[in-house]
């Protein structure tokens, strides 16, 4: 069985033809935080053109809009021109991302409980479309706390604004004092 | 101190010319296994470039001679148009990675245990190099547990040369069989 | 305190007789996926009786209901001479084994997370039942991703069924149609 | 792939007579630890017969010798009825396991990091040996920190043997005391 | 950036005034646990002052009242002389606990997954307010399993006071009766 | 068996004199680096007396003779008034902090992996001495990777004594300059 992955015996399948590097960093992006946004930088550093995908279902519960969550994405991306953003729903990201060309699925991995779901993810994924590799990046120390749920759960207590601020990007700030910022 | 990472204010700061996509996946590689075959196709895939690199220690006793090694990944590597296998002594990786021109080290990681590990390492060469990424597979789950050393530890029992050949590609097997098989 | 467990003045307490050998494997089967069928099939190898048992808990919610999970599970396990199919509410699983003179608990681990919990488990239960054993088992690398939440998250988007079908028994994957399929 | 798992399509290959449930507890057993004990007392319990045997590795230096730790497996399982003392060499495990009709492998887990490894052994003894299932136990806590390296790693300071007594058995004790006790 | 740890420039800030060692253990203490108490004990011991405080969330349900928790708290520490009862809403334990002149925060762990949260806490903590330390303690192997809601997992099942009585203090285990009791 | 932890039934064995916090933070210190140093600092603060013990073991290499390394830690401690340096042989780490009249072990924890050793060593020193307590601290990001290994196996690379600089205080810089650096 392993004896078909000798790679003595590996012809390459077709000349790579680098604008063939597309990629998929999908999630909910709720909110987007400086932790995604490390990755976005090193994805478009990486691919030829990273797709940035809100995968919605349509029985969660979000905090943000899907057009807020979409709107901080563009602003937070409009100068990096290899970027685009998009939303896919109904679909397996492994489909949505065989549907826009990609052949690679990217992911953040913070700590070793992290790890245990992304490999299963990875084998998952891998077992839908044998051509599409998963690329896993490690965040800076300084960002190796952060989820989106962690953000927000620093909403509510006296002062919060002020330490919501440094882990995620200003548009999304702005959201976060509109939704739960004192009422005026 | 996160003002810095803010998305918003990022200016790529050069248009990305792909051939600069250079990647090292670097190793003692005594000897190359299937395990190390698996991110080899897939580094070559991902990156414009992937040298193959023998990081050798003095102080280090391997069990096949830098040679041999150098030999296997050329014997391994043959048909793949865009590695090349390169060896480097006494300097730290990412001074050799700068030194070739390489933007990327490629990992793989196998296991949460190895994740602590190369969290920790990517943390320090990310202190050391800025502007050198680190960037990680996870292998197939048939290729899990492979490792050099685990290869080498099934030499012995009756029968090992059946089961060494099902870890490593063919040119190790024939060093394995030269090295440990029965004297003529 | 640990000289009472010395081996060498051990006496056994009584001749085993092997009809004694008696395990439950016990669970939500919400629904039962092939992991589970892995499990049962071992168990029924391993014991001389195995006693697979739905434990409901009244404040929570299930996807399937209890009788078509019980249907699941005869249908799947109509062959397996030693296996019998049951079901206990408002029980501790060690008051509930002790009541049908099973001696063991059976339970599959597959991750390092997965076994922090039993872990703890396996001690709760030998403290409230010192004659109770547990005995562990790990699934095979391609059911390792496996579990009812998870085979339940892959319903809903386009294919969904084609991908559940791979993870359940043929009794389990009709009624997920006849749950989830389209309406006509 | 999955589908040749499906149970209801299984039919046992055999009635199983209960005198084939035959399992291997191997280990270099230097020396036998109140954790070895645990596990050969569980052991005796849930299978027909158990073989404990000393895998021997010719390249690989022990504490005590063979015969010695032959002999305090001897002593120490005098009174189990149905547990024998074996010893095997450049073999690997599942084939001394087929060769003594054994369909079991029996070991021990005390932590994640230990669960890692027994993982992937048993993935790997599963690839080589498609019959033969290895079953896993959790130690109880009181014996949740010991190996044979720990108990060894307590010899030297002052009052060493009324710490080591504790986590051997007799005959074990009195081999440390004859090794490592002040010269007369 | 390392060098301004170097000890040897090291000047101490202040004498230290023992009085000054304040510790503040916070949770939900919904309900006290053996775990708890445990943690509270010794923190007693180990600090000048130690003060056990309730943080309420106003958007979550908790099973016992406010009232119920910091009566249960008060009784089961009115002897330990170094110990006050306290609580705090809508702040952040950092600066909850520089209000009332506590230095340090003190945190229980049980399990590997326990601490990778608690490292992340740690961090955030320390960013928040780098002059408030946290210290970590181990519980005992016989409380390592018992965390809160542990405990009122246990409610239900048959004969489950008894089971709850070994892990909570008398004055929750009359809280849970009152609770959870057979109606008279 | 856990009634006797009952809280409510608990009287503090004596008044604590705060001069009885004593602590001992126990190494090999093969050498010093910045991540002792912070755990020094911290025990500095936390007791009342801090004893930095130098654990020799007649069977194992050092890097550092032990007058270098008791040489650096006075040097490195020099400024803080209440730490101590001392060193004890063939004795448990038990037997002498009680020698001393501590109370307390002081550790340091980086990682999970780390932190099961550390729950190991928590558990058997509760055996061999109740009265002696464990206290854990995590260094902050920025050391969570530094250990005296770590830092020896820079040494060699072109450029190491820029790099292990950053890692250990400057006393033992020289030590490594004076040790490794080039023969004049």
């Amino acid at each position: 069985m392993l004896a078909a992955l000798s790679a003595c015996r590996y012809t390459p399948d077709m000349p790579r033809d680098s604008t063939r590097r597309r990629a998929v960093y999908a999630g909910s992006f709720d909110p987007v935080t400086e932790g995604h946004m490390f990755m976005i930088r090193e994805g478009a550093r990486l691919f030829d053109r990273l797709v940035v995908a809100i995968g919605t279902n349509p029985g969660k519960q979000y905090t943000f809009t899907l057009d807020e969550r979409l709107d901080a994405l563009r602003r937070c991306t409009a100068r990096i021109r290899n970027v685009s953003i998009d939303r896919f729903e109904s679909r397996f990201l492994v489909d949505y991302a065989r549907s826009i060309g990609a052949s690679y699925i990217l992911r953040g991995v913070r700590t070793a409980h992290d790890f245990e779901y992304e490999k299963t993810m990875r084998h998952i994924n891998g077992d839908m479309a044998p051509g599409l590799s998963t690329v896993f990046l490690i965040p800076p120390r300084e960002l190796a706390e952060l989820s989106s749920s962690f953000v927000k759960g620093l909403v509510g207590p006296k002062g919060w604004p002020k330490v919501v601020k440094q882990y995620v990007p200003a548009p999304v700030y702005r959201q976060f004092l509109k939704r739960f910022g004192p009422k005026r």
